[in-house]
């Protein structure tokens, strides 16, 4: 039997971060923004502790990381996140030139690029993005369960 | 002949400060979050201004109203915005639980509403809002033809 293909260590950021944001009683979904092999933006999701509805964890990196480079198109950045993104994730990740986006579980009720609106999928959409899905979908996906079933 | 139909005052708040953020080189859109009669959000396109693609108007009025409420969620409020919604700002929308949304010009090639995703039109959105197009629309397209215009 194959060793099991191992969680990429940007992948294990964001799955922390994620931990971080359950913990905190926020949806558990963690995001990190990389760029030439080094994270410029991470966030977790703060709805509830921002009050904020645009505050997931996407869009949280990714505006950190714009204001990090000083730049609103983040060129040869890929973002890491634990669960696939939502339609409001999905345009702000074409907006921000994204090139690469490595997801973990995916998210047949909530998700806007595999499912859903399937934002990059139109011809409208001026950025499509590499996306890869599956990427330590276990441990994402482990983690949202544990937060929905303990709510319950 | 009928008199044209009036356009609204807060379209022409939000016409106001989409004349705003063109003058300032971004694109000419402006939003305003109204409830119970009142103003309790605006924004104007800021990408350029604050190197953040997520800084549409939709968004930072959405923002501002969040905080100015303590709640993320928008309940009982409506957005007036010039211009018909991405796909990005169409699932901060949703997820603000946004209940009317009033937009003027409509955009075949960035929307994502009428448009592209139509974001509210598949069975995983999570709240619709009723949408009415065309208010105040004839101004709202002239100053994005004007603003494209001059960038030729």
């Amino acid at each position: 039997m194959p060793a099991p293909f191992p969680t990429p260590p940007f992948m294990h950021q964001a799955l922390d971060l994620a931990r971080a944001a359950g913990a905190a009683g926020e949806v558990p979904v963690g995001a990190v923004v990389v760029r030439a092999g080094a994270v410029i933006g991470q966030g977790e999701n703060r709805n509830r502790r921002d009050n904020d509805p645009t505050a997931h964890a996407e869009i949280i990196a990714i505006r950190a990381a714009a204001a990090q480079l000083g730049d609103y198109r983040l060129v040869d950045c890929d973002l890491w996140v634990t669960l696939e993104p939502c339609a409001m994730c999905a345009g702000a990740i074409a907006h921000a030139r994204i090139a690469r986006v490595y997801y973990g579980a995916a998210d047949p009720k909530g998700g806007g690029v595999d499912h859903g609106a399937r934002v990059f999928a139109h011809p409208q959409c001026l950025h499509r993005p590499d996306v890869y899905g599956g990427i330590g979908e276990d441990a994402a996906a482990a983690l949202l369960r544990g937060f929905f079933a303990a709510r319950r």
